[in-house]
């Protein structure tokens, strides 16, 4: 798959069919999440992956922005140590993550974890350490439909050259 | 260029050529960044360019951590309106323009901008507007010699399935 192509072609997909995503392609996600940037290359990351629909069904009622996490093959929690740049290494580690769903034909959505009131319940369901923070979990499946990315600006209204008139 | 090469080349690269990246590729890239994930579709970003060489020493001298701006054909500073997500989307979005530099082959650096002493004094070089937070910095050129990616926490040590045990 072509680097630029993936960029362009990546949304957030939140309908999915009942197929279930294979382990190896849920191995190559994170893979690409481990090997993204990170500030003095502490890697401050853990990745914890359920497909237990038990588990999958309680996060969805916790997360009111995440109605379709229930229907998700696989759903990525990112959790990681309370460094001075977490949340920028992890939101790093989440795009490189979502990238790679968009390249294997999949589909994903990144759902807030830093500063959402369930983060530290989410925490205590995975057993993850005490003070390790949320910062993001992301849905995975196949797509049930043919979806267009969201609308974004225009390269023209987001670049400035040298600096603001 | 494919996806899951550039994702396990990229790195960070701090010593250039001293050859001019040109201004189409400077576009490729800020266009990777402004197709990354962003809450709600918010797109709080703005990407502000610089190639002039006196800027560029400037913020050199302003960066304890930064000796390598100075040789940068490009520098790209990363603001942001202040969001409730400002820095989860301003990171992807840095990353995405990370791996669009690796695979355009040119090299660059994430330079941390947010909870840095200096941002506010680097938003008054920019012009950019009151309340405008910087949220990362990033450093283009050609790269002087052929680098490796750094060493990452494998596979096994950072997934987890299920939960913690």
């Amino acid at each position: 798959m072509d680097f630029f192509e993936v960029v362009k072609n990546r949304k957030s997909v939140r309908e999915y069919s009942t197929a279930e995503v294979k382990k190896d392609l849920i191995e190559k996600i994170i893979d690409a999440g481990r090997l993204s940037a990170t500030a003095r290359n502490e890697q401050p990351w853990e990745f914890v992956v359920t497909s237990d629909k038990k588990i999958l069904k309680k996060i969805c009622g916790m997360c009111p922005n995440g109605p379709f996490i229930k229907d998700a093959s696989h759903l990525i929690a990112v959790f990681s140590k309370e460094t001075k740049y977490y949340i920028e290494d992890c939101s790093a580690a989440t795009q490189n993550m979502l990238l790679a769903i968009e390249a294997l034909g999949l589909g994903g959505c990144w759902v807030a974890g830093d500063k959402k009131n369930y983060a530290e319940d989410i925490r205590k369901i995975f057993n993850a350490p005490d003070g390790y923070k949320l910062v993001s979990m992301i849905t995975i499946g196949y797509p049930k439909k043919e979806e267009k990315p969201h609308a974004k600006r225009n390269l023209k209204d987001v670049l400035r050259w040298e600096r603001y008139a």
